[in-house]
């Protein structure tokens, strides 16, 4: 059996922690190291491994890294081990753009290494499979995008969205999305008891590789309105997303068509007419659940769920990392 | 000073238990009666009475009745009271509609006294102050048509609202809304941790409400889509809403536009461009806040948020039987 | 490999649902049934059973029978599947006590069959493993009398808890513990934000089973000051146990004691020194975390978490389980 | 009617920021200036004031200080304000001991100015009341001995505590007593779903100054217990108290007794026997709440209760504001 000899950068953050969790039960891969820079000499949960400082990183012991950075720091990173025969499976942003222009449009910085977009597909394996299967570069999707574009994903592929109306994306997630970091926000006297929007509108950066993916399927400017709201729960995302259909289409055909799509997902669950996708179906879960509300004949809500630590990043990361190895797709993951 | 006496049918509600808080603290009223079957002899906190079982009023004793009762129920009670002289104030949905067709439509019943709904104006002061001003009997909305009709209230006065997008509501509400009966629903253990959509699109009673005023000011017919959500805190309710403009208006002048209609309502506060209304700024409070985010030229997100139990229930009721008997509207709510 | 038909008797309750998680992972058991007079006729989830109303069970189809029913109930239907020749693992109270009059007092109900009392051990594995090895029936303490009695138990062994002093128990239990119906207790509103003491003092029942015990290793008699508290968390469970020391062990000698009498214990973890138990360390998981505090020279603070449905439920019956069948103990569990 | 110009030092910590809430409707107080070194330039809340660096304070525009401060800083700038003929109320550990050993045993700091201590009375008004009217400076106790010596009092006036047992307090404190600082202890993600024991035993810093209180009643050495637990609510303390009483009174007489001391006293209420305390009973509240299970004959389990952010912070500053000035105690506080 082919080990993968694998390396967490990032391992102390909340991703990182689960990218761990799930790596250590992979029966395909041998886990190296973690690095942290403020938890350097602590052990890492689960394993005999402690965290080390990334610039104590030796590629040399290992065939691939996941990046779990922040961005621009996870692009210099991750250029040092493709320069070094490395795959990369980067958690950030840096690595999900077709175009460099874009990213400094959302990110407000020059891309550390446009050349590297150009091999590193986007890393939903639900939508491109063909794509990350064998690649020495993905970059996977945050938990917002996710959501949004697997809810979106059957009606896009039948382009039965209506270019007419906004597509509106309404999504709530638990506060270990805002990170590890003390901060106000993740004070827990701050969230308790609240439901708090923040980057309300387009001003979220994820708005920008939403789009990107609609667009290929449809053509789409300034459609999506997407707000974020925290809510005082620790872990889970959903987004609450709100289509009107074009004429190709109407509503009571939108759940058998999500059926069809996601018959052979082995990661997605739509859920039976009349039943909502929550948060519960979902945490600590590395599955996506969707719901359909046909309203009407031209409108579908859709509330499409998933574990932000889990589908939002660490499983979709292994994901990802199985189909490029060409691994089992879901090894360790169910 | 004038001196009201005043009863609650179902005072040990949510509901029935903020108007005995509020209305112990006004000066023109005297409590002179609670109703309870479930807990009838128990003591009304804050209070010397007891609960009486709802058969066991005596008119006589009082001027004017606030119905914190199920739909139906109070419609029966109301009838009485008015036949007695008594104004009322009803807090459930047996009030609010112009047209008994569309309450038996919404509830699935025959309204038991359709005659009574021509007298009644909608509960809601900053949309028909004045015909609530003097009257005899008042229909209150509750939390879901409150938070929604005022957040949309100043763009339907100048009728900038898209006829041709739908106008989308993803609400959220504490666990109080579900009721004091201890159900599934309300179990601590099936929403710790949750967020649970519920009668999604078009199914929640509420829409038809909600419509009914819409239409004092626009033609719309199923535009509306609704979808509330129980979240795990115990009281609060946000309406998110998303509204398309028609090209009367840019988004740019929302924002003026709503502090103008609401800059002399005591009830009712606007937050400045960028502050986004949260749970924490209305709970426990008498107040609606409201915050608005333009997006492009044709499009603002707008967030109303009340206490579900005060601006949603009690306060409101209160603030309408005040315009009732001609007291400073706001009497006992600030 | 030896195939154990198994059945659950009042498989709908949180109990019964974790005995349904453990169980149909379990390679020795096959779940043939699982009651609920409320749900009858539903899926049990996980599985391709749906739930029979009690009265429909065929005993002839099963080996053995896990009672997760309210006392008396248990103790008829236990009496019936031991008269058929069935195995017996009871979650109620009906089998934990030696004695039919201690029953009597703390259940104030006559014991239906206090005869089953003399042949049925106390199902705390890690104090009474030889007695339930091979039994028929067993009695699986739950939640409060695990944790307390885990947390006591080397303790109680060495004889080093001092007669003269109280011995203090102040518990916290997730709402869970309070059952799945719907009650004034279990109602969100009612627990959130809360922390509520109930059946302060010696009032709750499980202090006579906890007194039983530790009667056991020393003469105790209404020593045991015993406050449970219902806290806003779905599961888990804390003993916060205050005890004074005699002269025969000296507290700086307590946390070695802990450490070695549960070296071997594979579902008890005793943590280094200067590291509290927590909620966190135990939730969702089948093990119980215990911390040793000394504070003095003469006295203990000793923490004891479990998972109140599994430690304190579900994985100590499925324990006892695997000890009556000869399987190995953690069988599922790990 | 007098007014006295009043200074909050720290006035954008949870502590500062309830005085400024009480202060501002303190009809015997000009507030003048709130400090915060982090917030400097904002506006405080609920005033028109903005926050000031500390070091931009004019002693000459006020008359008293409130020091919500860290301590150290606290005896420091008290210093200053006394020696410029200011009133000081100090919120911090600085005042609180009479003796300048027993802080430095327990702050592990020199005291900076321990002539300071002598004429501080301890800031307890139910205990203290005749030392602390008219005092210049008075040392507040903060929510732990609060609670916990309000949880003793009575019994402590009557020797009715044994000598020989030990007295177990376990304390559980809302979130916010953690402070405003964002720290990984105040992450929601940490305290979501645990309750954690911390500084378990007698290594608190407030131990000290409890036993300083108790010793005035009783001759007591290490014979206090105290395990505070964070608990993941917003606010709310409450110190469960486990007391073996000597032979001078029996468990029977002690509810009577707690009645009788807090009779007339108006920001302590004594439950009736059989009600638990709770946190809901006292959060956003001035009052403290006690209630009493005797235990056998000899014992008795006290719970005593408060919003750790009032009579465990701000009220009680303000409580003992009044009395140093004559004022109404209970002004701006019921």
């Amino acid at each position: 059996m082919e080990t993968i000899r694998a390396g967490i950068y990032g391992a102390s953050g909340y991703a990182g922690q689960n990218l761990v969790e799930i790596l250590v039960d992979h029966p395909n891969v041998d886990l190296v190291f973690g690095t942290s820079n403020t938890y350097a000499g602590q052990f890492i949960e689960g394993t005999d491994l402690r965290y080390i400082p990334s610039d104590e990183v030796n590629l040399d012991h290992v065939d691939a890294v996941f990046l779990a950075l922040p961005h621009k720091t996870a692009a210099t990173i991750g250029k040092q081990a493709v320069d070094a025969g490395k795959r990369v499976v980067d958690l950030s942003a840096d690595m999900r753009f077709d175009d460099a222009e874009e990213y400094e449009k959302w990110y407000d910085i020059k891309h550390p290494h446009p050349d590297m977009l150009t091999s590193a597909p986007y890393g939903l394996p639900e939508i491109h499979r063909d794509d990350i299967a064998g690649a020495e570069i993905v970059g996977v999707p945050g938990c917002y995008p996710t959501a949004t574009l697997l809810g979106l994903y059957p009606l896009l592929r039948v382009e039965g969205v209506s270019l007419e109306a906004p597509i509106i994306v309404d999504a709530k997630s638990g506060v270990s999305g805002a990170g590890r970091s003390a901060t106000d926000t993740t004070h827990f006297v701050n969230i308790y008891g609240d439901i708090i929007p923040y980057k309300a509108g387009r001003s979220h950066r994820h708005v920008g590789e939403i789009e990107q993916e609609i667009n290929r399927f449809m053509p789409t400017e300034n459609q999506i309105i997407f707000t974020p709201h925290l809510v005082p729960i620790d872990r889970g995302l959903m987004a609450s997303i709100y289509v009107t259909l074009n004429y190709s289409i109407t509503s009571d055909k939108v759940h058998s068509l999500y059926l069809n799509v996601y018959a052979d997902e082995p990661l997605v669950k739509v859920l039976p007419l009349g039943q909502q996708a929550t948060f519960k179906g979902v945490q600590r879960k590395n599955t996506a659940e969707i719901s359909i509300t046909p309203v009407g004949d031209h409108f579908v809500h859709i509330t499409s769920t998933i574990d932000n630590l889990r589908k939002g990043a660490a499983s979709q990361a292994v994901q990802c990392f199985n189909l490029m190895y060409g691994f089992t797709e879901t090894e360790a993951l169910l």
